[in-house]
Parts: C-alpha cells; structure tokens; sequence
C-alpha cells in the first residue's frame, strides 16, 4: 500500500495539518499541498466539439502524483461547510481528466483505489460537517473509490485541534487501519 | 426588491443559467457570471498578526455589486455533488471580507437579505444534490440570510434541462414568489 | 398503473392529506390509513433459529394489498424530523416479510415498483426534512425502488397547508407525473 | 451527573447494546429497554378543542424516570435508515408531553440535559446513518437538549459488532467524556 495525502488547506501548519499528522503518524506518505500550486478552475468544454483544450497549470502533475498511489487521504479545513475551493477546482478537474486522452483508464483506475477523509471546521463539525462527508461518498460512489473512513475535528483558531482529544482518538483510529492495511 | 444572480457555471447559456432565465423572467434583475472574474482562492489569514493582505483580483468590486440587492439568487450546476470550485471559492473569500475594513458590518448587512439557490445536476440531482442545499442552509444560517426558496433540476448535455419540466415549474414557483415580493 | 396511498399521519383530514390530495387529483387510488390498523413494532428475529413467528395483527393484509399496485406513494406528515413511528413501524416490519415464506419474492417484487414521497412539517421542512427524504432514498435503493419524486409541506395547525402554494405546485407537478405514467 | 440509557433495539443483548456497554462501562446509569414497555403510537390532538386524552400505557413513567436524569443516552439500531420505531413512537409522544399539564415546563427542563447517541447498522451505517445523525441533531436542537457526540457501529449478525474496532474506539472516547463530565 502507499499513500497520499492531498491537503486543501491554505494556511501553513493549521489544525487540519495537525489531525491529518495523527492519521499519518508511522507511515510513510507523499504529501500534496495544493496551495503551493497553480490550478485553474474547470473550464466546461465537456460537450464542445473539439473537447477540452490543454490547460497550461499544475493540474496534471499532480493527478500524476496522485494516482502512482492506492490510498489516498483528503485533509481540508472546513470552509463554508464543504472543502476548501482549492480542493473544490481540483476535484472538479477530474471531469476533465475523465475525457483526456492522456489519461486513458482514469476512472477505471480509481475504482481501485482507496480513500479517507480528514475535515477540520469551527462550527459543530460533527454535524454541520455532515453534507460534506455525504458529498464526499458520492463522489467516491461515482469513481467506485472505496470510502475507508473520516474523522472530523474541531477547531478555529491555530493549534485548538489540540483541545479536541476525541478528534485526536478519531485520527488514531484511522491509524490504525492504515497500519493494518499496509 | 432588487435582484441579483450568481452565477457559478463555466459554460455560456448551459442549463443553469436556462432554467435560472425562468426563476428571474419577467425580472429586473443584475447578473454577475463569476467565471468571467479573477477570483483568488481565500489564503486564510484570518488569526495572522496583520490580517488578510489585500488581493489583487476582481472579488471586491463583485461583492460590491452583490451587496446592493437585498436579493440573492445563487445559480451553480452541481459539479461533483456541490457548487462549482468557481463558486466556492467567490464564498470562501467570504470569511475575509468579514475582517476587512473596507466593508465595515458585512455579516450585519448580510442579515438583511434573502436568498435563493438554483442548482442543476446530471446524477439524481433530486437526492444527491440535498447535502449541498444542507450546506447552502448552513452557510445562510451563519450570515442570518432568509433562505427562501430553491429548484434543483436534471440535466447533463446541452438543452436537458428542457425536458425537465418538474425543474421549470419549480423554477415557476419561485419566479411567483419573486414576483409577490416585488 | 396501479397507485396506492400509504398514510402515516395520525390526524384525519390534516394537512398532509390534503397536500397528498393534489398529488392523487383525477387519479384511481387505493388509500390505506395506518392509523387505523393494529400494527406491531418489528420483534428482531433474523437470527433466531425458528426465524420470525406469527404476529396477530394487521400488517400482513396492508402489505399484501400494497403489494397489488406498482406505484407507491408515501404520505406521512413529518414527526421530529422523520416519518411518524406509526409509517415507521410499518416498514420496519418489512425485514420481517423479506423473510416470510409467505410472502416469496418480496423484494424482487418490490424491485419493480415505483415510488413516491409526500412530506409535510412546521419546522423549516425544505431543510429539515432532507435528512427524511435521504432516509426514503436509502429505502428504495435498498430495494431497488425506484423513487420518482417528492413533495414537501409546510403546515402547523389545521389547515395551514392551504397557505404553502409552492407546495400545492410540487404536489400538482407529481399529479401530472403520474398521470403521464398511466 | 446521572445517566438514563434509552434502548430502542428489539432483540436483547444485541449490537446496539454490546456497543453502548462499552460506552458505559464503569458509569452507574439507569436502563430503560423501550420493548419491555406498551408505548401507543401519538395520536395528534395537538389542536383538539380538549387537547390530548390520556393513554393508557406505560410512556408517562418512562418519561418520568428519564427526566431524573441529565444525560441521556439514545442507544438505537438502525433500522431503514433511522432509529426504530419502538424509539420513534417514545419520541412522537414528547409532543403530547409538551402540552401535558401533569409534566409542566418538560421542554425547559428538556433545555438543561445533554444527550448522546449511538447507533449501529448493517448498510455502511458510517454514511447512510448520518440522516438519522441529523435528525437528532435537530430534535435536540428543537429542544435545546445538547449534543455532546456520538458512535456509530457496523454489524448485522449477532456478535458482528465485536469486529468493529472503530466503533469501539468511538464508544471509548464518549465514555471518557462520560466519566470527565461525572
């Protein structure tokens, strides 16, 4: 097993970086920061003629990245009860992934994979963060990536993560498995 | 009663904004199409020392625009089982324009006003797309928004929405209701 | 088609059966009211080794004489945020038929039927009441029923319903559905 | 601090119960095993000239041993996706409760307790529970009762629940809060 661990956030060190290093503690991952990096939001060109046009940003690397990997680990803070728009673009760009021919079997491929969930929020996370997590089922449905598990913490302001122990027992929880399953 | 429309699609006259023409026919309303605007992810400084720096993009004139209306009508296909990255990351900025002082009683103003959601989807919008309207509710609640009404409709290729006539009589109430409040 | 009224309400003539009223306008129904019959909560005998014994009560006759009609359509005003207990006795009671020798085939048959789902509440039932129609989704899912369409109502005391026109809208929007199937 | 279980399964020493023992282990609290009792389903006079009539059955003393305590803890299989409908005909009667002058100030008193819940499914209960999760988020919100966590477990056979490490971890965090908040 190997694994990624794709972080949405847009702060250095924050509270989802904190849990997300509970969940990874012991393993060996890679690791993607995707504020570090240039991706555009889709442009929908799904039923145009001549398809989608090349995008020139980061975007494709890191699917690359991404996919050398069979489990993969979504940390986003949070942001207006959903993921982070960071993320958000991301994953949107895997609409177009799906058509481009220069990732034949894409989705094929994610139906093997493996994926958890870390979110961070201030607002009652484990309940307001709910249609986040439902969001992230579907979406893992439609790929047949199979949905391993989450832990949901809380937090606002920088290092408050350490206050939630339960989060912190969530995460070892996911550990745990991780661990068994390499 | 003045109206403006959101909207989060990346793709001119698609079916959003087809079954939006039907929520504002007859209206006098402002339209912004965010994806014809640089709008920056959030880079959360919300606990840094000197606060948000200032970004150099178009989200302050559009949130200036936004907040002459005392109605809102966010209309975004459903990428993914949310909004579109477009979109989200327009509310994300949100949390940084409750701190700047350039737009003092931002939250306080946002409690004045009303709001509507149009969202349309290819994969059982109907069901799957309920967690976003959770997370549209949630996102209202914290701003003291009325969240007044929304249609969800059923489509993926150029023109579907047409065949969904459920979606156009939904769109027909809140064009009604719209109307009333007029 | 043939279309039978399942009623959970407990109340005569109340707002959830007017709304479901319009849905079932100008249509052949046959209406069973729940409330009228003796039906026992699910004794949990999966995993006993007799299985289920004999309940002296009414539930086999209701399903039976559901299981004549092809389209379903669930009425049940929305009690703390769900069905009432007397809707959900009723169908926890199918874990039983599913084992019922006498009742072969029950959920292939369930399999080809359609539903629908009429929900009306107090409390902000466009939001509050989504977490019911998920509920109603996993239901179908599970038996392969495949859901049509809902309607939501918002009404308090008698005769409330009559003031939510967007309801009556969405109940005459399934009315012309099920017309249309007929 | 005193603590009343409340059981809403239907088979005795189950998964349900296996797994909030955990959550209890080493607590003094009161067991309330809902099936043992007669509990009419509601019937809504709420707007009957006389109100409600008396039931004759054994949910007044149930209430009454319930409300001696500040902590509630509703321990549920789930069952189609929600809570049993033993435990939804116990929850249905809180309205009549409400207008019952025998139980006067029951809502502000409802007002001072905290609740957690834990609730253990067949069906990938980590997300197709999470409706029922938001349903008591908002029965509890309704009655400002505070929510203070919950567990989830997966199991359908007998026994099955001892396989899931996870919730057991989940059932230890809540029971460390138990004992902190003691």
């Amino acid at each position: 097993m190997s694994i990624v661990v794709i972080y949405g956030s847009t702060r250095q060190e924050g509270n989802t970086e904190r849990l997300t290093g509970r969940v990874i503690e012991g393993l060996d991952v890679e690791e993607i920061y995707l504020r570090d990096f240039n991706i555009q939001p889709i442009d929908d060109y799904r039923h145009a003629d001549g398809g989608f046009p090349d995008v020139d940003d980061d975007y494709d690397q890191l699917v690359e990245r991404m996919m050398k990997h069979d489990t993969f680990i979504f940390a986003t803070p949070i942001y207006w009860y959903s993921m982070t728009g960071t993320m958000k673009n991301f994953i949107d760009r895997w609409s177009q992934t799906m058509r481009d021919t220069n990732f034949p079997g894409f989705k094929e491929q994610l139906g093997t994979k493996k994926a958890y969930v870390v979110a961070v929020g201030g607002d009652k996370p484990q309940v307001k963060g709910l249609p986040l997590i439902q969001q992230f089922s579907y979406i893992f449905d439609f790929m047949s990536i199979s949905f391993e598990g989450y832990a949901i913490g809380k937090a606002s302001r920088p290092g408050d993560i350490l206050k939630d122990t339960s989060a912190f027992l969530a995460a070892a929880i996911l550990n745990e498995k991780l661990k068994e399953s390499q």
